[in-house]
């Protein structure tokens, strides 16, 4: 193969990792820069492809890369922009393909968003290797989502399909989401929701805890982690209620596409047994009947430095877009 | 083209209709038989063999059909059997591709579900053509659906993908389903729901309406919509709590597949402006912000007495399975 390598990027808020990975999935080498540092886009692209050259020269890779794939946030797949992100400094519409794909001499460039792009990397290199049908989920910060049926991730009519953390699991009473509406699962099952849980149960509830040792409105996922592997009782509840309201979600997301797994990534997904059995029960007992059984509950096997990277690159295979102007 | 006809054919729990339709989607001729005169299904298929062939014979047609598509209540297309439908004489298990095949010497069948149809005949010649993503929604008895996406009908890994009826709407103290779970979609916004809601409506409130003029147990949804149209507000205010949470609902599967439409058929979609007020504010409202604006609810465009015939004949042209014993 005369181009045996792709290029896979993933634009977070605070950083841009970029890696050239090969046909089996091997990261070859990866660096970064800082997201942020560019209000200007142009300068942004400047300084990314300066940090990729320098990689692909130290590898004698300049020639070698069949293509480029790209995880950003809010990044449209048809258009090849990031669209309204929350949190990048570059304006609403970034073209975001056209203006790689121009600072590469036209390589080839596809554009998704981040958890599309750790739907691809578990496809193709992970625990979804042989999966038509499956759901990704990524607990983080917040709750993302890529949907795989039938072997193609499922962009929708406008290139956004794939919300999962946007759906209602409260609808009366929910709390605030960060999208401006009410009862998200975002704002129950991710980390800031988890750290939310303590801070009301620990206001509405009188019992001992460990969190009451620390400053409430300073709460973590992770205190909550520590102290209920640390035997707290209060901690283990919390991740009982977010375990049961992520199971009862998932079950309403088998309704829609019967996956064959659903698939868990991102820092809350590592709580082990303290959210896998509260989920997997009430996940169980949700399902319309004929789903029992059926979908497992799996977690990511891609290596988490490398998975952003891997996932994106997994993207470059099959990229199309290339800039003509060259 | 030596076959230009398929045959479409839709089980139904009272009727067995069939029809010989032509590449436009002209239903050349049509008949029935009732679905559960025979327990034994060799005799089933015997009497559904016979009636169709007469109409063959009737309309010069025997040698033309390209393929049969088949739509039945649980029909599962991967398997080509039925699998434990709820209100069917014939078993747990039914190899219905395999007998129709054998039956008609050799030509090609495909099964589904009656949603999938339903969704597949709007796609092939109805209020869906041209569109890649949409979600059909039928409102009938139960609340049933079919899911496009990029094309293709979403099956699942085990064939049962698409049961958007059993979605929970309601998590506490939600209405007892027939499904043995609580609070499905189906148990508030089919034609059994809305009479639901009007003895909860009319044994909870006060207020004066026409429907106490009837027998409490007897009311049916049409009865609410007759109110409804006469100016009877408890009966309208009964059409607004069901749109509102159907447009509920919708914004949560436009969160999962971000549909151009979703298209609304049975009976109770022919409510007009009494369900799809209600319905399309409280969609608009409950969408994620980037959804906003862009997916529209439509009504079917297909001629209900020959909807479900047309529907599963636009699967007879793609129909792969064929019994090999003839």
């Amino acid at each position: 193969m005369s181009k045996p390598y792709v290029l896979g990027v993933d634009i977070g808020g605070t950083n841009t990792v970029f890696g050239i990975v090969d046909a089996r999935g091997q990261v070859i080498a990866s660096d970064s820069i800082k997201t942020q540092k560019h209000t200007n886009f142009d300068d942004y692209i400047a300084e990314l492809h300066d940090g990729v050259m320098r990689l692909l020269n130290a590898h004698d890779a300049e020639d070698k890369i069949h293509g480029i794939g790209i995880g950003a946030p809010n990044g449209n797949y048809y258009t090849g922009e990031i669209q309204n992100p929350p949190n990048l400094p570059w304006g609403p519409i970034v073209p975001l393909a056209e203006k790689v794909s121009k600072a590469f001499g036209g390589v080839p460039v596809a554009v998704t968003n981040d958890a599309n792009a750790a739907a691809l990397g578990e496809m193709t290199y992970g625990a979804a290797r042989g999966m038509k049908d499956f759901i990704m989920i990524t607990l983080g910060t917040g709750v993302g989502s890529g949907i795989v049926v039938n072997g193609q991730l499922v962009y929708g009519h406008d290139g956004f399909a794939g919300e999962l953390g946007h759906i209602t699991v409260k609808r009366n009473n929910g709390r605030i989401c960060g999208c401006g509406r009410t009862g998200c699962l975002e704002a129950y099952c991710s980390a800031t929701g988890v750290a939310r849980t303590a801070r009301e149960f620990l206001e509405i509830r009188t019992e001992p805890s460990i969190l009451r040792n620390l400053q409430i409105e300073d709460i973590t996922s992770k205190d909550v982690y520590d102290a209920a592997v640390a035997g707290d009782k209060l901690a283990k509840e919390i991740f009982d209620y977010t375990g049961t309201i992520l199971g009862q979600a998932f079950a309403d997301m088998v309704a829609f596409s019967s996956p064959q797994a659903i698939i868990l990534f991102g820092g809350l997904a590592k709580s082990g047994e303290l959210l896998m059995r509260p989920l997997k029960e009430s996940f169980e007992k949700s399902l319309f009947p004929i789903y029992r059984g059926k979908t497992k509950i799996l977690l990511s096997e891609l290596k988490e430095s490398d998975a952003a990277v891997l996932g994106a690159s997994a993207l470059g295979w099959e990229a199309k877009y290339r800039y003509e102007g060259v």
